[in-house]
């Protein structure tokens, strides 16, 4: 027979297969909180009746004495992971019913049985609730009448009589919720809250406290901070003569402080109202937690049914954590460990630059705050193949529906024509953090692909700015302005810092990019891609010139006219940087990423070059690959033309003794990409080894500087050991080592990623979570060759899995030095980095399931 | 001080340091051949002498007595390998011609001298050979007048007299051979045999015979078989009055057997002929090889200087093997040993069908045998590119040079304006076994690609055939024949498939292939693919529709009528393949190769499919990849569009059916292209599973199946262990692991190959050699874990290195079950892996030097 527990403040000890409600009333008992007499289920029993099985409900309901009510809530591992609705009041019938006549007066009575046969032949018996719905009383008077009617409707419904006894109707509630939580909607909703689809559901039965009846009796809720500042303020609802807080608001709701605008709890109740607020600061004392408390008063007694995490933006948990520890009630650790690294991208968002020209298309609700630039697409795969290009997106849709989800994540921003403040564009945007506006005052033809934004309209492609805090979309790119990071921010950050146990770096190419890398106190540049550096309109023309260069004598003097260009570029790095490690990639793409698409684009080219046309298109079709992931780019354009490096090369040493003689020393590492063998180490190296002593002779200023390499080619794993002997640093280009080890190009996934995905074929996009078991073994053999040759080898990766936290806990076990990943999510891999290192020490092992919610 | 050796039948013996000439000239003197005294200096004496130290050049010549000449021949480990030129007469000096004009007269010894110091000054002092060339005499009058001119040119010359003791004329030879072999020259010659680039040197110094004198007097070479055919016959040449058989032909040469055209040395001295031919026979029995013998005649009595294995072609070389065999001389297992795998491709290669009508082009030399059909294509690097697509093409140039060396290697056959039979076209062209035609009766204008051949012109991508045979090139593809392969090769097979412990397999997708792959007794086919058959005209149209169907019923209803085609392809290769293992890979390609590719197609395709031409264009720019080497193919398409592996397993499964009933059981072999990860396989094979049964049941015939799986990303060898959990079978897709192992696109990686291996960074092509190292530990690692789950997987490799040596000896050693390579490979792989099995035993290690030249 299935077991089960009463919750007690001692023995038996509530476990977690009780549940996080079970094991948090169990705190509130023992705290002396007016908690109604409890029974917990714990997930054996409820997986048990869930298969056929049946608990005995007479045992149960023998613990609260006869006659009484009960209702049952479940109790997941997790309070974010949801659960079957309550359902209150069971052990309602008509004995009962006669009863509470006797002592609630026959309405009360009326309504309360009523709404028990509403609730149990929806939730329990799965019928259409409409058809109890209509039969609501209009006036008071006919309760009765609709409590008949309900009790009529059921039985022709179901072909039985209502079940009278209380056994019979908590056998049936347990084995209902016991079932929906193995269904199929629950097990969607909760493994898309981070739960395993198997995880286990505890439920709690509970005696009823009425709240309704003689005296004061009423129901509500309370919680003691601003949900989205965390600041110290109390909010809540009370609703005289409920259960649940359930009436319509203006009804009998009354406000629960003081109010000029009507009678308050707080006026009516004063001593009730004391008790909860000395319940409110016993919860955050002793059970260390903001908490919200939901509250029965039957006849002037209060009963504090159940209290949970007050709901908070991720701004106000961050406060709460940092308030939390000043005062001494939680650890610095513990504060650390409570905000999630992913929590943190909402603080991050930049928002638009208030002073800058705000040329407003559209507006609606401000839906999710920060904001974002980015070309407009109207489906969730072109968000997907936009990401995958690297290019920011904005979702535009009418509505978004969940399989929306994957597009909402790959997109910068979401705009939506309908919907409110919890539309399901609005909710998945603030889950993701992610700037969106609702209810836009625009059109949107997905089939067009087009807006209609009062006269003006848009298409695919067209950039727009989405102002998330402002409710507004805006024309065109407005200037961005980087989040104002309070200092709760920052501290919790540097106790981050304290914690943590690997270094984090940003990859940044530009000096906006490492100007944000600073802000967020990276320790360095990670990857700098130097290719971006010759995009610039009047560099791209030289660019051009050298790759259209017949001879090495004219590649050569195109390569001296973008010298001193490279070389500003780095000075300008080292300088922001100044002196932290700046990581330097080689130049990487294939040449003809530089050149025009279009014809059009070519013919100009023929003329800025003074050639023909056809031999412009000739060599631009001779520079053409079948496949450039796999082509003549990285180390393959250093060994096959050596001026390009050398060119790079002496801009960095040159930039060196530039950064020397003011003072600022800096030891730069040149990093070398796409190698699979060793060999195509030692050529490059010999040349940049010349190089470095031709600009240390000719400026007569000494320097040190790091030669290693990129590993992004599954040799270059493994032959890392190789390789090691003339690397300083290996560094793990996770990006091109996954395309490379599932043979899979990530601008041509998107067509079947989401298949793959939804059937399980692999577990995640290995684009987004590093595929520990393939790409991950790589790594390791890599870093283990590497060490075993070099010891001192310094290890890192720097594709963009480097600011996950799956990544980092990888890296953290695999001996790596640091992780580089992009400097927005530099807080974020801070904090996670310190959560890895806190969790790995056991004396936090408890509060693992607070991080992984 | 330096050693040497005498080398006498017995003690000190001569060991391989001493090379092959010392060896070989040992066992002459054990079969008592009148070998002059000589004396072996080992490699390590002669790697001190180019080192700077000198051997005892007094005690070497003390072995041969006062005033002997002797004469100095390279000795390396194997006769291909070269060496510097004989020097002769060394020890010439004003004594000894005065003395030879004793006993040799004036002319004679005048002569001798002479081209001592010609030879000296040539070979030892580095002077320009046409400073002594034009000092010949033009009669024998003037022939001390010419020696008196050269000792006074080498004087001038070297500002010193020419030296006069005999030991200081060795220390100089031998120092000149020496070094010579160090030089870059050299090294690049005998790597090209495929040496070692530090291949070790022996030198043999042998008293001199001179030919020169009173009575019968001469050199001469005599060989016992035809060069050519392998078959008994007597050739060589003989010239009285002469060293090294060197006078004008015509001059003083005879016919050496007994001929109607002039007197012949069998007539001359019957005796010293006989003696020859039983040196000849005892040469064959003793040292068990078929010898040609340079010998020299001195007044009457024979010296036998030297004896070298019969320069023979492949089919010659085939035939002594299996008639030594045959007669007892050699076991089987040596005669096997003795032929190379890759001379076997010179008598596969196919003849052009004497019955086709022939429209000749051009004649020229026929310099290689064979005949190819190909594109013509004017360079190397146009060579290699048509290779990596797969295209046979003929390269045509006005003659070739060492550079063009991978480019001929990539042709099917050889073409050049200029050059004879031995021109280095002709020459490396019968080394890789290509049919070529030289100075053939054409323009080649490489630079404006194009030929003209009488008043016909040809441009780049025009297909000819090359008949090496006859000197023809042909207009466009000539009707081809198998070539025919007689009973020795047969039997030299035959012998060979005793001795191997791998399976043969090979590559078919047609029903040709696999006609040619019984005919070669492949063990069954290891890789159909299935994609080829698609593009037969009548499919690609049906193709087409099932990719621009809208709809799955669409879909299906294009491939419903792709099935009885797909059937009839699978039941004529079972029936072909009688009952032998037949490996079907499952379509492999993405479905933008079966579009057209211009505009014009696509406008033809819209009228076929009766839709807006902006459509198919659109569907089409959607289907097209950036990257289609690593994007939606093989089990992706599998996956995502179930229907067309549905539609193949039919297919298979109704074919195997219909075997089954004309009573030739099959057990086909299905093959998952491209996987990364298990659960690609378990789909897969659930769908396949479900299929099959339905197969069954539908008629009623009990059939089974493999399924397994193409390994061709890293990850599937990594996770070899998983996969295996639903495979029979792994087959290692060596190209496609290699492209993403290395991250190289072969099809764009000839822009930069050549630069790549010329500088060492790859030691050689990973796409023609199997990369060990890198690949390699893949395909261990995929061996290993495939087992570990499954001890009884089927292992294979099936990628275009499975019928190399290297990569059998590779597979071998990890424990494969077979190789699958293209068909005309097969018996190379054959005897490649007999010869593997062989050397392994030990009784066959002494000849493992022959198997490696």
């Amino acid at each position: 027979m299935p077991e089960f527990i009463e919750i007690t403040p001692t023995a038996p000890i509530v476990t977690a297969a009780h549940g996080w409600r079970a094991k948090c009333l169990q705190r509130m008992i023992r705290i002396d909180m007016p908690v109604p007499r409890t029974i917990a289920l714990p997930a054996a029993t409820v997986r048990a009746i869930a298969a056929g099985q049946m608990v005995d409900a007479v045992a149960v309901l023998a613990a609260f004495g006869a006659g009484a009510l009960v209702s049952v809530r479940p109790s997941p591992q997790n309070p974010e992971w949801g659960g079957p609705a309550t359902v209150l009041n069971i052990g309602m019938n008509a004995a009962r019913h006669a009863a509470l006549i006797q002592t609630h007066g026959q309405a009360a009575a009326d309504a309360l049985y009523l709404r028990f046969v509403q609730s149990y032949a929806t939730h329990v018996a799965r019928l259409d609730p409409d058809m109890f719905n209509h039969l609501a009383p209009k006036t008071k008077n006919s309760m009765a009448q609709a409590l008949d009617a309900a009790l009529a409707q059921y039985e022709r419904e179901m072909e039985a009589p209502f079940p009278e006894t209380a056994a019979q109707q908590l056998s049936e509630v347990l084995r209902s919720m016991a079932r929906a939580w193995e269904g199929t909607t629950a097990r969607l909703l909760r493994t898309a809250k981070g739960a395993p689809a198997d995880a286990p559901l505890g439920l709690v039965v509970q005696q009823m406290a009425q709240g309704i009846g003689q005296g004061i009796s009423g129901s509500g809720v309370i919680q003691f901070i601003d949900p989205v500042t965390g600041d110290a303020q109390i909010t809540g609802r009370y609703v005289s003569q409920s259960q649940r807080f359930d009436a319509k608001a203006g009804d009998s709701a009354l406000y629960l402080t003081q109010d000029p605008r009507g009678p308050s709890l707080q006026d009516i109740a004063p001593d009730i109202f004391a008790e909860l607020l000395q319940h409110g600061r016993m919860g955050r004392q002793k059970m260390r937690e903001e908490m919200m408390i939901e509250f029965t008063i039957e006849d002037g007694k209060l009963a504090v049914l159940d209290a949970v995490k007050t709901a908070r933006s991720a701004r106000a948990g961050l406060k709460i954590a940092v308030d939390m520890a000043d005062e001494g009630i939680i650890s610095r650790e513990e504060a650390v460990l409570r905000v999630q690294p992913r929590a943190l991208s909402e603080l991050l968002h930049p928002q638009v630059d208030l002073r800058s020209p705000r040329d407003v298309l559209a507006k609606g609700i401000a839906a999710s705050p920060g904001a974002a630039v980015g070309r407009v697409v109207f489906s969730s795969q072109a968000a997907q193949a936009s990401a995958a290009r690297g290019e920011p997106c904005i979702l535009v849709r009418r509505e978004t529906e969940p399989e929306d989800i994957r597009g909402m994540n790959s997109a910068a921003a979401i705009v939506t024509e309908r919907g409110g403040v919890t539309s399901h564009a609005a909710v998945i945007a603030r889950g993701l953090g992610l700037p969106c506006v609702v209810g836009a005052s625009l059109r949107v033809d997905a089939k067009e692909k087009s807006i209609l934004a009062g006269t003006r309209s848009l298409t695919e492609g067209d950039i727009i700015t989405v102002d998330g805090s402002t409710g507004e979309v805006l024309a065109g790119a407005a200037d961005m302005l980087a989040p104002a990071l309070d200092g709760g921010f920052q501290r919790l950050l540097s106790w981050a810092d304290e914690f943590r146990d690997i270094g984090i770096r940003a990859n940044a190419d530009t000096p906006s990019d490492a100007t944000t890398a600073r802000q967020f106190q990276a320790q360095g540049i990670g990857l700098c891609r130097t290719e971006h550096m010759f995009f610039d309109e009047d560099r791209l023309v030289v660019m051009r010139e050298m790759i259209f260069a017949d001879t090495g004598a004219d590649r050569a003097a195109a390569l001296a006219r973008l010298l001193p260009m490279q070389r500003d570029d780095f000075v300008q790095l080292f300088e922001i940087m100044a002196g932290l490690p700046v990581c330097i990639r080689l130049f990487d793409p294939p040449l003809h990423e530089f050149l025009p698409h279009s014809r059009e684009g070519l013919r100009e080219l023929a003329e800025a070059l003074d050639k023909p046309l056809s031999d412009v298109i000739r060599r631009a079709e001779a520079l053409a690959e079948f496949n450039p992931m796999l082509g003549m780019r990285g180390v393959r354009l250093g060994v096959v033309l050596p001026e390009i490096y050398a060119m790079q090369a002496q801009a960095i040493f040159e930039a060196t003794v530039e950064l020397a003689r003011k003072g600022t020393p800096v030891v730069p590492e040149i990093m070398i990409p796409l190698v699979s063998a060793r060999r195509e180490v030692e050529l490059v190296k010999s040349h940049i080894d010349a190089i470095a002593a031709k600009v240390r002779s000719g400026s007569g200023v000494a320097f040190d500087f790091k030669l290693g390499v990129m590993v992004e080619t599954p040799r270059a794993a493994l032959r890392a050991g190789d390789i090691a002997q003339h690397a300083d640093f290996l560094s793990f280009g996770t990006n091109d080592l996954t395309q490379m080890t599932y043979g899979l190009s990530r601008d041509d996934a998107g067509r079947f990623m989401n298949t793959y995905v939804q059937q399980g074929v692999f577990p995640e996009d290995p684009f987004h979570t590093l595929d520990v078991d393939g790409v991950g073994e790589l790594l390791h053999i890599g870093a283990q060759r590497g060490r075993l040759t070099r010891p001192d080898l310094t290890l890192s990766i720097c594709g963009e899995h480097g600011g996950n936290p799956e990544s980092i806990d990888f890296c953290r076990r695999a001996g790596f030095d640091y992780v580089s990943c992009s400097p927005y999510r530099v807080p974020l891999a801070r904090l996670a980095s310190a959560h890895l290192a806190l969790l790995d020490r056991g004396d936090f092992s408890t509060l693992r399931y607070i991080s992984k919610s």
